[in-house]
């Protein structure tokens, strides 16, 4: 099926570096060099139409947020993105040359952007999906996890809280896109995977994910794997003054559980908090401290939120719950 | 969105080696160290509901097909499979802890028989879709390519060709499956990715490809990439006794470009055939001399069966011109 390829390939080739790729697209697989001393990184992300994205969205934007996502859970493993795969199914009656210029324009811009080479996938008819995997590198045991944070830890999240949920809210009720915000229009489609901050945090953090399914969801996962429980400051949230002013009712509850951010949330020894409050302050880091990690209180609720406990599984993104 | 992905975890976490896996499911990625002296080796491949199989295909078989699908490719390139991640697309209403049992079970099968670790994907909800991304590795400059058939090279193929177009028309025109004979059905829902003979053909094969579009599509790869031409003997084709007698009229189509046979076809300088043709005799190699690779004629057709010029372009599978 690989030769089906051919209409993304047509497209995109040359468009991107190829550092490490001894054969690209057009054989029945990938051949890739990687660096010695590292380990291979994969994940693997699907975006289904009228799941996680409008079925309004154009091709580009569909595929700049799917390609962005995907980046999202590299960076919260601290790793370099280098390689990727797309699987794309799309019904035939939308598989325009134009449409697929689109589509490729927007993978190529981000993978230019990340400095990341296309290796392979394939073209099928069926249902709109995108599925991607990025292939990444990282050096020996020096991946970010997500089960070392310990008690005492300080907690930081990157950017703002609650973008997410408030791009979709805007794009779904709107209906007439000039009346979202620009700035939450390119959060939704072209979310800010933090590449950069998670190597630089390789070497500090003690733990640390990608704020997908909601802040509250997410440090859940962090408290499950390193079994500890959280306290979060909701005052002390970064959330867009745009957001806050425009959605004034909802705002707090998307930062802690809105979802679709794409920030980093990680986690850090007491001692190591000066280097990164330094860089918050020079403007090499764009991130803030939300709360603490503390001892597991073997409760059912592992994050307190302004000392109330927060259910943790509420939510803003199950697809099977909602 | 990696924790709904414990929907398929719970059922095969455990179930399959962990060869080089160092941190598998349930983290952001997944994070492996590779064998020194090996290159990465990455394909991916999607199947969708009505288009690659029949919408009354169990979840067991579905499971078993797309991964037995994708092996083919990575066996075409003499590679050794060792890790795999799978994206589920699937309707809510399908979703029961039955079906993804099944689902599992055919995964985890199948990757025993093959020593595969899944090391992630997701699943969300959507029109039933599986893309599946597999990792294998292959001795630096080992890989079989398309590229590299040459003027007199014998053209070989193993197993037997238009078993897969004969399960086709029989599941879809059966109706009641005890019609179909258990060897297509068989063949169709688990095809047997020839990995082991891909390996051993590594130092011998000049070229080497999957049929998955059929014999005349995928050898006119070959020739492509080589830029050669092929003749082929229709009278050597093999093909089961029992399609032939079924289905006199189609066999002989079928063999040549039915697809979904994933078989290998394979090229072999003239001086290195008598090694092959041994193993052929012995036993230890289930293949079949079809042809030979002569020098490209710069005519259009770039493939001769018995003489007569084959359209290299009738492809078996091509979903955008079905």
């Amino acid at each position: 099926m690989a030769s089906e390829f051919t209409f993304i390939s047509r497209y995109f080739k040359d468009l991107t570096g190829q550092q490490g790729v001894a054969l690209g697209i057009g054989d029945d697989a990938a051949l890739i060099n990687m660096t010695s001393g590292q380990q291979l990184v994969a994940a693997t992300d699907t975006l289904v139409a009228g799941v996680h994205f409008p079925s309004s969205a154009s091709a580009e934007q569909i595929a700049t947020r799917a390609l962005c996502v995907n980046l999202s859970d590299i960076a919260a493993m601290g790793a370099k993105p280098k390689w990727f795969t797309v699987a794309l199914t799309i019904p035939p009656e939308t598989a325009s040359p134009k449409w697929l210029e689109g589509f490729s324009c927007g993978l190529a811009s981000v993978a230019k952007a990340f400095d990341l080479a296309l290796v392979g996938g394939d073209t099928t008819a069926g249902p709109l999906t995108i599925s991607i995997t990025l292939l990444a590198e990282v050096p020996i045991d020096g991946a970010l996890l997500r089960s070392g944070a310990k008690a005492g830890d300080c907690i930081y999240v990157t950017g703002t809280l609650g973008d997410g949920a408030a791009a979709l809210a805007e794009i779904t009720h709107a209906g007439d896109k000039n009346k979202v915000s620009e700035r939450l229009l390119s959060r939704f489609y072209r979310p800010q995977p933090q590449v950069e901050i998670g190597i630089k945090l390789r070497a500090l953090a003690s733990a640390c994910i990608d704020i997908s399914d909601g802040l509250l969801a997410d440090l859940g996962h962090i408290c499950h794997a390193s079994n500890v429980c959280a306290e979060i400051n909701s005052q002390q949230l970064p959330i867009d003054p745009e957001v806050k002013a425009n959605h004034t009712q909802q705002s707090l509850a998307w930062a802690l559980s809105g979802g679709d951010d794409y920030q980093l949330c990680f986690t850090l020894p007491q001692n190591l908090s000066q280097q990164v409050d330094q860089w918050i302050k020079s403007g090499q880091l764009n991130a803030t401290m939300v709360g603490h990690i503390v001892a597991a209180n073997h409760a059912k609720q592992a994050i307190l939120v302004d000392g109330k406990p927060a259910n943790t599984m509420t939510r803003g993104y199950d697809h099977f719950s909602d």
